[in-house]
């Protein structure tokens, strides 16, 4: 089976996961975005990479934030960018969704950038675009379902070289509500293709999937066991639906057993670092002192990101 | 009676509606968008020619499709657009429409892209503007209620023109709901003024107008008669909300009469073209065999689409 | 006690009110803004001075006139230009606005304009960017609960010094619900700082706040003596809802006591001009002939507008 995110001279042709992502095509992108973090701390923010592509956002899942960094990003390279508001669009009038990316083709457009609760929305995408010989067309996952969100674990494997450096010695541990985690899933196989010495997985029984074992992840369900002698430490926000089923029990009594408190915290190696994808819940997933203290590099992930994805875009425009 | 389309030298400055348009300033723009086709398809798709202008899309009626084909335009044009929300603004607080237009202009307003639920809004706004002494400010009709939308007509034309060369042999049909539709009254006064043989209006009694017969129409109630030796084809969207009334049977029952299906489509030439505005709706008025067809040409639409638009701009923008 | 918006040099960092102002400052604004007022007659309106800026429009409270004043303004000096449906976005998810802040900051905002219900929100953030160290980011107050709106507050001193020339001699007039109104703070702390010889407030008890005595203005509970000789009437918008409560009479009785007809008017001044921030209830507070007649400088006010927000961005993202 092809992988559907290379063309045929193996280059990246759409980002749809970090799974399959070759090790060295993973690694291009982060040196790639380490020359865009620079741009960003310039008087003019601007290279004309894109000038002239017309990048779309079609957030079929509504994210104010995560299209705003892709919204930066684009312009930042001097992209045109057109926000589709799919809820009220065509598509709502019964359009399937791939007449609508036919007609968008149609308009030239350069690259799709995806948001859809369906997993998988992003692959089909992408295969009508090959079936259909718009080898020029890239399509950037910007989360689908539970399944990845690739330029957020992207962001993620850059932010830990950045503090870290190198990927073999480290103990990553993921925490919280890792079943329903498109982010999860992007980091822990981007983590394994980087080579990470240990892999943790640490939440309740009922948010952890099953699969995780045979993926050679160690499950704890204790925290502090989970945390100790961690270089990294990956929290995931609690959707707060979660609380209204069966799965959890109460947000106090959840931040007592997985909340990074700094009591918690100091169970990981002195110089750890705390990731989160955002938007946090302070006092739910993570303490106040720890969100904002000197072990987290929340808002460098933040940074990062748009560098990330402005190398995305340039990659994939240039191939 | 003056054209208010035109201004005092004859020359376009306001695109209001197909009717009224000379032949000449129609071929004109369908010339003018030739030379924008190719620039879509060159490796930097803008030109600077609307350069420092603000462009405002005024959507008092939502369409996020038709909107997007005049942001697309305008920004290849490099122009600034700005989208009002008007649903949300000063016009929803009980501003009336022409103290909006007043306002705007004087945020130094270059063009108007009109959608608007009521027929002769557009009208209404070029004329206020021309009452203002306003005559370097320009509008364009993006759909008034069952009036118009004439760079939908007019792309239709270019793609008539594109496939078939010359007007003057061509039968064209045009197929469904005519009665509530914009999109077949531009079609019509275009055609006619281009000056095709032959022009027929096919669908239930329903949906046909009664003044279409003094409009020199040839009015069939049965497709395959409608499509007879047929060159071009024009099929209208239906209305789901056509379904719930009194006008029309079932969707099934509507497909089995007018619905282009292979067989009915077996009736036209061999080399007819197929034609729709979008979005469609397969398996109600078009079957997907026919709209995925050889004949079909909905997404050669709205490529040229872009095109018209860009044309229709820049003319506005010159004059 | 520091002035937050001025920096250590007492250059202008943050618009956050007109009250504390200098006088240097806001006549430097008002200079500056008269450099814009021609750029936006030219062919091409665009000048380079924010190209490479990211600016934020963070509206908490809509307001799609304001918002697109802001986003011309930006556009036309070259900004990339970001609107965030905050209604919609992580904040709406439970973040607090700092973390928003601070992820924004993150990105590498460089201005944010925000509007909001809550008096004194864009202070907190002005606070918080300084005790972060980001120095180099700017908050402009679009207007927070009944506090400020400074930049209409500009807007209208450029427009009483284009119209009259200089403040001194000038009778001022400021009529309606001032009790509700930002933009009557934001006037009368202009007003005085520029030295008016005199300041009134005119308007039914219910809608004149007490403090207004010792501000040093004359109070007037009866339309024509408070008209009487003024060189310039600024009419406030009567917000609907304030109907429904018990501060006000039917909206004709209202009318008939505080609706500025042409009679009313003939109290004033032969030359006076006639202010309002809009949008106008015609028939409400304001007669149509009035609100059309010669003396209404209402839609110069919408043009300088855009020229004051131009210069208040440019000199912010200078210093």
């Amino acid at each position: 089976m092809t992988n559907p995110q290379l063309n045929v001279h193996g280059e990246l042709t759409h980002l749809l996961a970090t799974e399959g992502l070759p090790r060295e095509i993973l690694i291009h992108i982060l040196d790639t975005a380490a020359t865009f973090v620079g741009i960003t701390d310039r008087e003019v923010k601007k290279i004309p990479l894109l000038r002239g592509k017309s990048v779309f956002n079609l957030f079929f899942e509504n994210s104010t934030r995560t299209r705003t960094t892709f919204e930066i990003a684009a312009k930042r390279l001097s992209a045109d960018v057109i926000n589709l508001d799919i809820t009220r669009s065509s598509t709502a009038k019964g359009e399937t969704l791939l007449d609508t990316i036919d007609n968008l083709c149609s308009m030239h457009a350069d690259m799709f950038v995806v948001r859809h609760a369906m997993s998988g929305a992003p692959y089909l995408i992408a295969e009508h675009l090959k079936r259909m010989g718009k080898h020029d067309i890239h399509v950037v996952n910007a989360g689908d379902g539970r399944h990845a969100h690739p330029t957020q674990g992207l962001l993620d494997m850059y932010t830990i070289r950045h503090f870290k450096k190198d990927f073999e010695p480290l103990t990553v541990a993921v925490v919280g509500d890792i079943l329903h985690s498109r982010v999860a899933r992007s980091d822990i196989h981007a983590l394994k293709t980087l080579g990470v010495a240990e892999l943790r997985a640490v939440g309740p029984k009922t948010l952890l999937p099953s699969e995780f074992s045979h993926l050679g992840m160690r499950v704890f369900h204790n925290l502090e066991e989970g945390l100790k002698d961690c270089d990294v430490i990956i929290m995931l926000r609690l959707q707060n639906e979660r609380m209204n089923g069966a799965l959890l029990p109460s947000v106090s009594e959840y931040f007592g057993h997985y909340g990074l408190s700094p009591e918690k915290l100091a169970y990981a190696k002195p110089d750890a670092i705390v990731m989160h994808p955002g938007p946090i819940n302070r006092g739910v997933e993570i303490a106040s002192e720890v969100a904002d203290g000197q072990q987290a590099v929340i808002l460098d992930q933040v940074t990062f990101g748009i560098a990330v994805r402005m190398a995305v875009m340039s990659i994939l425009a240039g191939n």
